[in-house]
């Protein structure tokens, strides 16, 4: 009973947010998993394309789409006199299982479609991760230094790619779900 | 018993190529985590630099370091007419653990000491991948074009501090595991 009652006030949360915060290329995703008994997530990115300065992390987002860039967005989010990445990052999803079988379940949906990375990454919740390690993570501008636009260029095209190829394994992914649901 | 047996058959495959296959600046990490009762490694990565060409992960490796690179080895390392990635991975490690309440201990150790990634992958041998998301896949050459040396020089540069940081995070790892051992 404790996970149905978790999952119905996790799920009102979302649902009060859902137009703000549920990327619109995993809402079917999304929707499907939590149409399932065992499941509900917790949180998800579609996959995005970000700048960000300095060393760590998230901590100096610039510029995020969820969708592919062009040449100009970049160029216009480049701010001067800093150390700019470039990061394109796949997929990411977590989702609460309702026992630890079906959280093995979800762990085998995730790297037979791809997600390398999938894992439980709290016993708490059954919480799982489904991620892949697809990754760009460019390095742009340093403080003076520029890169040159034509290299921009081929930079972003192959990252555009992969967000379409992302968008490829998220529509298996709803493939694998949806098989579940017919069970 | 199981476990026992299955730590003992790893252990000594691994024995037999310690000198080959164990990364020298996780060598003392693997032999603590072996040493204890719930535990042993499965596989391991110090950290690496690696050049790539092509589109898919590990498909195209054409050089490899676990230690920081200069710029000379990478022009050195550079093909003619291919796309090269390149690309910095930080530790990567599996552990086999006793049961689920050791692996998720493990969880616990990774989270708190910067490896945001870790997770439980497989319940067979409630397998915890130990693993961070500072990552550098950054494209540095496409078919015809090469990206400035000054440039690739200071990619190189973030490359390396990002190797030493991967190994004071081992040595973090190494303390959090002794204190364990202790226990």
């Amino acid at each position: 009973m404790k996970f149905d009652n978790n999952k119905k006030t996790c799920l009102s949360k979302i649902d009060k947010s859902n137009k703000k915060t549920i990327d619109k290329s995993i809402f079917n995703l999304v929707q499907i998993i939590n149409n399932l008994d065992n499941y509900y997530t917790t949180s998800s990115c579609s996959g995005r394309i970000v700048l960000f300065t300095g060393k760590k992390g998230n901590s100096g987002t610039i510029f995020q789409s969820h969708d592919p860039v062009s040449l100009k967005q970049v160029k216009q989010n480049i701010p001067n006199n800093k150390t700019v990445w470039f990061r394109q990052e796949p997929l990411i999803l977590h989702i609460a299982s309702r026992n630890l079988q079906s959280a093995e379940k979800l762990i085998k949906i995730g790297h037979k479609n791809g997600f390398k990375r999938t894992g439980i990454i709290s016993l708490k919740k059954n919480l799982v991760e489904i991620r892949s390690d697809e990754l760009i993570n460019a390095l742009i501008k340093d403080k003076d230094m520029c890169l040159q636009e034509q290299y921009l260029e081929r930079l972003i095209s192959y990252a555009n790619k992969n967000m379409l190829l992302n968008l490829e394994k998220i529509k298996k992914l709803e493939h694998a779900f949806k098989k579940k649901e017919k069970k």
